[in-house]
C-alpha cells in the first residue's frame, strides 16, 4: 500500500502554544515548516531537538519538522498556515508576505487576542489584509494548556470556522492519542469568547489579589458567562450553546488556573502593583491587557452591559482603584 | 421608634453549614432556636459561644441564638424552620414531629441531597410527610462554602421557591454585610442542580486521582452543565438560564474546591482506595455517594443521557474500574 502524502503545515511562532501544536501535529502524517524569529532558537532546535525556551521537555521530531527563519520559505509549500504568535506581534511577523503568498492555503489562527491597532479579530484581519476567503479560515480554541499537552494529558480542542469544511479537516488533523478535536460552526463566537475569557481571568486575578475568595469567584465566572453571551449575541447573533467546551471550558481553564498569565497579571494589580511594575515582574504581556481595550472600543457601538469588562478597563486604562471598582462590581453581580 | 419584632427561626442541625447560616442570620433582627442533637455540643455553645466541632472561630451571639436539644421546643415558636442536616439523617432528626407542628411555618431546606430511602428531593419529602404547602417552602443554594462565610468573604446565595413570595422574604433575611441573597422561581431545577453538582465533583475527584489534568476537568465540567440541563429540562421543563450562580456557580465552587468533600472522596477512589476505606479515611459521608444512586433511579423513568453520572454510579455501586470507566467517558465528551 502506498503511504498517503503528508499534509504540509507552516507554523508561525516559537512560543509554548506553537510548540504544543507541533507536538500534536507530529503524531500524524505531516510535514511541518516551523518559523521562528530567532536564528539561535532555530539552531538549537535543529541541533538538540527541543525548544530551549518553551516546553523544553517536548522532543521535536525533526524528520517531520524543519525549522527556518525565513517567513516566505516557511509558508511556500504549505497546505495550512498556523498563526501562533501574540496578536500584537502578528502583523510584524507576517510583514514580508502579500496576498499572493496565501493563495490556495488554509489559515488557522491559534491566537487568542485581537489586533490592537484595528480592534479586529485575527481571522477578520487575515481575510482583510491577505484576501484569504472565509472558507479557508478557522481558529483553534481550547480548553487547553500547552503545559498539559506536553505531558500528554488528555485534552480537547474545538476548531471553529464559519460553517465550512475547513474546520472538519483541521479537527481530524489535530486529533491524536491524547487530543480530541471537534469542529464547530461559530468562528466569531468562539474567537470573541476566547478573547473575553482573558479579561475575565484578569478580573479573577484582581479580586483574588484583593482578598476575595472562591465563593466570589464562582459568582464572578457565572456572571462572566452571561456577559460573554450578551456580547456575542449582540455582535454575531446565532443559536449557540455556551456551555460547550470551546466557550465555558476555555473560560474555566483560564480563570481557575495558576498557569494563566492573565490571572497572574490581575493578581499583581489586585495586590497593589502598578501596571508597569506588574508587566516588568512578569516579563511578558498578558493578552487580556490589550483585549479589554479592544472589547471596550467595539462595545461603544453595541452598548451591551459588560460590568466586569468595564471594571477591568477602568482599572487598567483610567487609573481607577481596583478596590473601589470591585466593591462597585460586587453589587452588580448575583 | 418602636423596634420591629425579631423574625423567629429554628435551625435544625449543628454542622458547618448550619453554623454559617446562624452567623449570617445573626446579622439581622432575629431570634433563633438552634437545635443540636448532642447535649454536650449544645452546652459548649451555651458556655463558650462557639461551636466546638465546626467553624469554631465563629462567635455565636447568644443574645439572639438559644441552643436546645428538644426538637419540638426548637420549632414551636418559629416563623421559619431551616433544615441543615445531611439528607440521609433528616428523617431521624425530625422524627418527633407531626404535620401539626409545622402549621403556619415556612420551611427552608439548606440540604443539598436527596432522601435516600424514597429518592425524593428534600422539599418534596417535607411537603409529602408534613403537609407543608408549596407556598411555604424554599431552598437555599450557593455557591457558598461555609468556611468563607466564617471569614466574612463576600458571598452570594440564591433562595429558590416554586415562584412564591416566600423566596423573596427569605432572600431579604439572608442578605447582610457580606452576603447578597436573591430569589429565584425554580425550586426543582435549583435543588436537582445542587444534588447533581456533588456527583460531578465526585467525578472531578476521580479523574484527578487518576491523573487527568486541568484541561480534562474544564471539559468534564462543561459537559456536566449540559448533562444537568438535559436532566432538569426533562424532569421539570421551564425556561431557565443555567449560567446563573445558583446552577453554574454552585457547580464551580464544588468542583474546583479543595474544601469539597465530594471531590476529596472521588480523589481517593481515583487513587485506588476502596469505597469503604475512602469513607473511613474521610470520617464523613459525601452527599454525592447517595445522590448518584437516587439520580440513577429517577432516570430509569426519564432515560436522559447522563454519561458522567452513570460512570460514577457504576464505579460506586457496580464495582466498575475507575480507570476504564473514565477511559470510556473520555470518548463521550467533547
Amino acid at each position: 500500500m502506498k503511504p498517503s502524502t503528508p499534509v504540509r503545515f507552516a507554523m508561525i511562532g516559537g512560543g509554548s502554544w506553537a510548540t504544543a501544536l507541533i507536538k500534536i501535529l507530529s503524531e500524524g502524517n505531516v510535514s511541518i515548516r516551523w518559523w521562528l524569529r530567532s536564528q539561535a532558537d532555530a539552531e538549537h532546535i535543529k541541533r538538540f531537538h527541543h525548544n530551549k525556551s518553551y516546553l523544553s521537555d517536548v522532543q521535536i521530531n525533526t524528520r517531520k519538522v524543519k525549522v527556518c527563519t525565513k517567513i516566505r520559505e516557511a509558508i511556500r509549500d504549505a497546505d495550512y498556515v498556523i498563526l501562533a504568535v501574540p496578536a500584537a506581534f502578528i502583523a510584524d511577523a507576517l510583514k514580508g508576505l502579500k496576498a499572493d503568498h496565501f493563495e490556495g492555503k488554509g489559515v488557522i489562527s491559534a491566537i487568542k487576542g485581537m489586533i490592537p491597532t484595528s480592534n479586529q479579530l485575527v481571522t477578520d484581519w487575515i481575510s482583510d489584509v491577505y484576501d484569504v476567503p472565509s472558507g479557508k479560515i478557522c481558529c483553534i480554541a481550547g480548553p487547553c494548556h500547552a503545559e498539559e499537552v506536553a505531558l500528554e494529558k488528555q485534552s480537547y480542542l474545538t476548531i471553529a470556522s464559519a460553517g465550512t469544511h475547513c474546520a472538519e479537516e483541521v479537527a481530524q488533523l489535530l486529533t491524536c492519542r491524547f487530543v480530541q478535536a471537534s469542529p464547530l460552526n461559530d468562528l466569531y463566537g468562539v474567537e470573541y469568547s476566547a478573547v473575553m475569557k482573558n479579561i475575565i481571568a484578569l478580573a479573577c486575578g484582581i479580586t483574588h489579589g484583593l482578598g476575595y475568595g472562591d465563593n466570589f469567584q464562582a459568582v464572578l465566572v457565572s456572571n462572566a458567562m452571561q456577559e460573554i453571551r450578551r456580547f456575542v449575541d449582540a455582535t454575531y447573533p446565532m443559536q449557540r450553546d455556551l456551555s460547550r467546551s470551546a466557550y465555558l471550558g476555555d473560560l474555566l481553564v483560564t480563570s481557575y488556573s495558576p498557569f494563566s498569565r492573565n490571572r497572574t497579571f490581575g493578581n499583581l494589580i489586585g495586590r497593589g502593583y502598578t501596571i508597569q511594575s506588574a508587566q516588568m515582574e512578569m516579563n511578558m504581556i498578558a493578552e487580556g491587557y490589550y483585549a479589554v481595550r479592544s472589547i471596550h472600543a467595539i462595545n461603544e457601538e453595541y452598548n451591551v452591559s459588560l460590568p466586569i469588562t468595564e471594571a477591568v478597563y477602568r482599572i487598567l486604562y483610567e487609573g481607577a482603584s481596583p478596590a473601589s471598582e470591585m466593591a462597585d462590581l460586587k453589587g452588580k453581580l448575583s
